[in-house]
């Protein structure tokens, strides 16, 4: 470390870019830096793919693609002066790296490519990109960062540790990290380890705001080389934070410690040829800097909040980003349209709500009442469509095919596509975008209708389990300090309504049992042997088993919803439609009747 | 070679496993084994995962499910004697491995591991396994054979050139590798060409039949060390095929071949500790024997019969895979319903097919009775529904919603969701399997109505072009010697009629034009520009690439549907639904100014 160093003022620019903007990611990226600037920051990082936004998917298969992100990358550098800013964007060299650029003085100064792709989960990079073979590091005003890329910060050795051996003194990441419950504490436990194992500054930039399936909730830190957190981001909002960090302190740390210096010599020992091993990318200097230490530290959300804040954050960028003015939903009166009913004004405003209700002669007085009592304390506009004429006409129309055949689920469905039939012409005809309301419960089991209920382009809840939807109105209801769901809609059996006194649990076990077998099932991955020594009955893991796996062809034609849990259905778990592997089979049935 | 060398029998066990079904594929190889035996095989060949089916997918993120594999594995082996097997399996070791095992004499004798796993297309390999690190070569009756795993044929090195080099004179190759049209050529021309250029007798043996979305086309081979095909498996069927293979002969080309011989030097030069550099998994003996060298060698289908055959091989495994007696499809009088039908009664037989016409007021006379006589060309069991009063009731229904608003598209999806309902009424009354009647021409630009016409649980023709789907129809009707099909149909300019007098090309470019552009720019990721060199119409290539961005969410709700293109839509290409790309966009519209 030279002598007399100064403080070094970094800006966290974690922004909401939208996949394939590449113009107005640039432009947003523009402003950002021109700001940081402003605010005397020598150094802005911006997340993952910032210029293209994250995931780009199958656009990485385009020429035309990644030349137009080399382009724009371009002039982003010819407008960088004063300051030095970290990108995120997509290079297309001999192969295509997912990359960040070093940009200061008019140009790319440097470039560094991620190391490690993550290709399990609902990551593919291994489908796109090339990886790394360095790490990298740029010396700014005399401080040498060392440059890693979302899943390289994740491994404990090389790069960051290469990169902190070999002298820098701050290790940037940038990253595109997917939101799911509760994933924030490990992640930022994770990289306060990380800035004390390599006795380094950490700066974490992360990505906030929806994208199809996913949702960024943001987040992003400075942590000093003590583990101390300089500064956080609000989780799922877009955010500048200014944070001042003090490199000599690193450097005094390093004085003191003998671990640090032993490690140095073992990475000379390894690497002898190079000293420092990692590639030098550029050698910056730029006027800028804080007074103090420290930057503005953002509260983390409670649990119900952070979910909450996850779905209408990932409801509201579904809907804007692909252009929609209003959406429309079918309140039933029940617990889970409820929910989706309060998310979508929280994300909206009510003036761009519309919900529809569409009574049968199955539907109870009680939940009209609460449909059109819910529409109204959320200020949305409401119209009732009965059914029942429609339901008649369909039955004619059927009755020589269904004669001699009693009633049963075909009717039923009947009934719910008509539904499905409705919103989605009123949809057509308006330009709405239809919110799907199904629970995750539901879709793991199959208890909803394809084309019915599950009929729609955006299934705000799907990886939400019904015990969660409880939790998530209920928590709603009192930060409003009123009954905006009333409390007859938390307490009445939940029933889907389609014949007389239906009940959810006639067909499934309670909500509360087959959540943790679900859990353990679809997320987890575990057979009928280890549910059951969780203590889960056997009956229902069995049966709560065979639904899942018989439901998978109509989860493959389910509407995108947002992933909040560590397996969401969608890209996150892929299954084959045809499957003769059971959970349930003959090895399996013994193992479970010895547990009985 | 050891002097005096037998001839080898090798059987090609060309099989249709299905996935996840361990115990029942299991039987089936120990069947073929049996009966190779009894055959006078010293060595049967399986396909890659054979024993799991291809591709698992997430059920290789479950314990059980490697579980019971290694157990089947072990039973198998254990009742192997008197002839070697080859068998795909899935190994969990330390990690997970896309494996093949050498059973013989009641044991696992040796464990080959792919070394190249696809990650792109269809495929997502990296996802689930670990590579292999080495070669391997086994000794059966003092030849040496070297193993490969599909990939790693594709490549013109290593594992397969390491093998020959080391001494192996076949190179085994065990695969999965999916249809595509006519494909099955270049494969056969890449397999001559590497055992030509490792002067070794090539084995490939591929695995038949339809697994959801992906069809296995079989074509098996055997060639010898100059490239001539010994045996072929026909395409699309399950055969076990002899081929007695004359070792002596790659012996001897090795002797008058300076080019290997060289080889050989530099390869023991590059790796000079290990001689031969592949691992020797086993030395074996069996009885077993050819009188003559060759085998039987079936003819290659053309383009019509080849496509054809895919899609109906496709459809009859995803009906019996999935366990159902019966399917049922909406008949319009159209093309596209005809050939579906037609293929239904092609895999399924007429009794196991159901056509149903849902006529409204814009049904002509003409598609009427066409779909009358198709169906009873067929021989199917035909009803007709009228949809004109269910119509009625939606526009009561919604009158006052649609007050003041002219009828549009709303009202057209309407009549195809009608049709939706009833056809998924008749499916959830009498549990048959609702066939999707949609091309990949419509498929592409969004002309199709979600929930409506793309309702079913299997799209048959979803990855045929129209020019296609004409072709396939033509062709039919001349294997039959008579029209299955009305001509009538076949010049018919094509319709929805969901109004008056409606054509597709109304609404769409002319289908030679559309599918032009849609092959360009679905399947090769081509731009506008681009397009526009090749002599394609730029008004026309700007409307459809349009229409194919925004038809995304509608794809993304698709019923699976059976590859048989470069890139299927689906799993093969992976775009967002959220994309604000634009290959029309500013840079690329003074690009195409620029051309016109």
């Amino acid at each position: 470390m030279p002598p007399g160093q100064d403080l070094l003022r970094v800006a966290l620019a974690q922004i909401n870019p939208t996949v394939g903007d590449i113009d107005g990611n640039a432009r947003k990226i523009a402003d950002r830096i021109a700001e940081a600037r402003d605010r005397s920051a020598a150094l802005v990082v911006f997340p993952e793919l910032a210029l293209s936004g994250y995931p780009p998917e199958d656009l990485l298969l385009k020429t035309s693609f990644l030349e137009r992100a080399a382009a724009a990358l371009e002039e982003l550098a010819a407008q960088t002066r004063g300051i030095v800013a970290l990108v995120g964007f997509p290079q297309r060299a001999e192969d295509v790296y997912n990359a960040a650029a070093v940009l200061a003085d008019g140009e790319v100064a440097g470039v560094y490519r991620k190391m490690y792709l993550p290709n399990y989960g609902v990551f593919d990079e291994q489908r796109y990109f090339q990886s790394g073979a360095e790490a990298g590091i740029f010396e700014l005003n005399g401080i040498p960062i060392g440059i890693t890329v979302c899943e390289d910060i994740w491994e404990p050795g090389p790069p960051a540790m290469t990169e902190a051996l070999a002298g820098a003194q701050m290790i940037v990441n940038l990253s595109a990290s997917p939101y799911r419950i509760g994933y924030g504490h490990g992640r930022e436990r994770m990289l306060v380890q990380r800035a004390v194992d390599n006795l380094a500054a950490v700066v974490f930039v992360n990505t906030v705001g929806g994208q199809d399936e996913l949702v960024f909730d943001g987040h992003s830190l400075a942590v000093d080389q003590d583990g101390r957190v300089l500064a956080r981001c609000p989780q799922f909002e877009e955010s500048l934070t200014l944070c001042t960090i003090d490199p000599r302190e690193v450097g005094s740390a390093r004085l003191r410690d003998t671990r640090h210096r032993a490690n140095v010599r073992r990475q000379r020992r390894a690497a002898p040829v190079a000293e420092p091993p990692a590639v030098h990318l550029a050698s910056l200097e730029v006027e800028g800097g804080g007074k103090t230490v420290g930057g503005a530290t953002a509260e983390l959300l409670g649990p119900e909040a952070e979910v909450y804040t996850a779905l209408r954050t990932g409801l509201r960028d579904y809907v804007d980003k692909n252009g929609f003015e209003h959406v429309l939903l079918a309140l039933s009166g029940g617990i889970d349209s409820a929910l989706v009913a309060m998310i979508a004004v929280d994300a909206l405003g009510p003036e761009r709500v519309t919900c529809v209700s569409m009574p049968s002669p199955y539907s109870s007085a009680g939940t009209q009442a609460d449909a059109r009592a819910i529409a109204e304390n959320l200020g949305v506009a409401f119209r009732e469509i009965p059914i029942a004429e429609a339901m008649e006409s369909y039955a004619e129309m059927l009755s020589d095919a269904f004669a001699g055949r009693e009633p049963d689920i075909a009717e039923e469905n009947i009934q719910a596509r008509i539904r499905g039939n409705v919103v989605m012409a009123l949809s057509n005809k308006f330009g709405w975008l239809v919110l799907a309301t199904g629970n995750k419960s539901e879709l793991s089991v199959g208890y909803a209708t394809l084309y019915g209920d599950m009929a729609g382009g955006f299934a705000v809840i799907k990886d939400v389990f019904k015990g969660w939807v409880y939790r998530l109105v209920r928590w709603r209801n009192e930060q409003e300090g009123r009954e905006l769901v009333p409390v007859s809609v938390l307490e009445r059996p939940p029933s889907a309504e389609l014949r007389h006194e239906q009940r959810d649990d006639d067909s499934l076990p309670p909500y509360e049992i087959l959540d943790a077998i679900l859990a353990g099932y679809v997320e987890e991955d575990l057979d009928a042997v280890e549910l059951v020594r969780r203590g889960l009955p056997a009956d229902d893991v069995e049966r709560a088993i065979g639904m899942v796996d018989r439901a998978e062809y109509k989860r493959r034609q389910a509407p995108p919803g947002i992933k909040i849990s560590t397996k969401a259905f969608g890209r996150d778990r892929r299954l084959p439609i045809t499957n003769r592997f059971e959970a349930r089979a003959e090895a399996q049935q013994r193992r479970l009747r010895a547990l009985r």
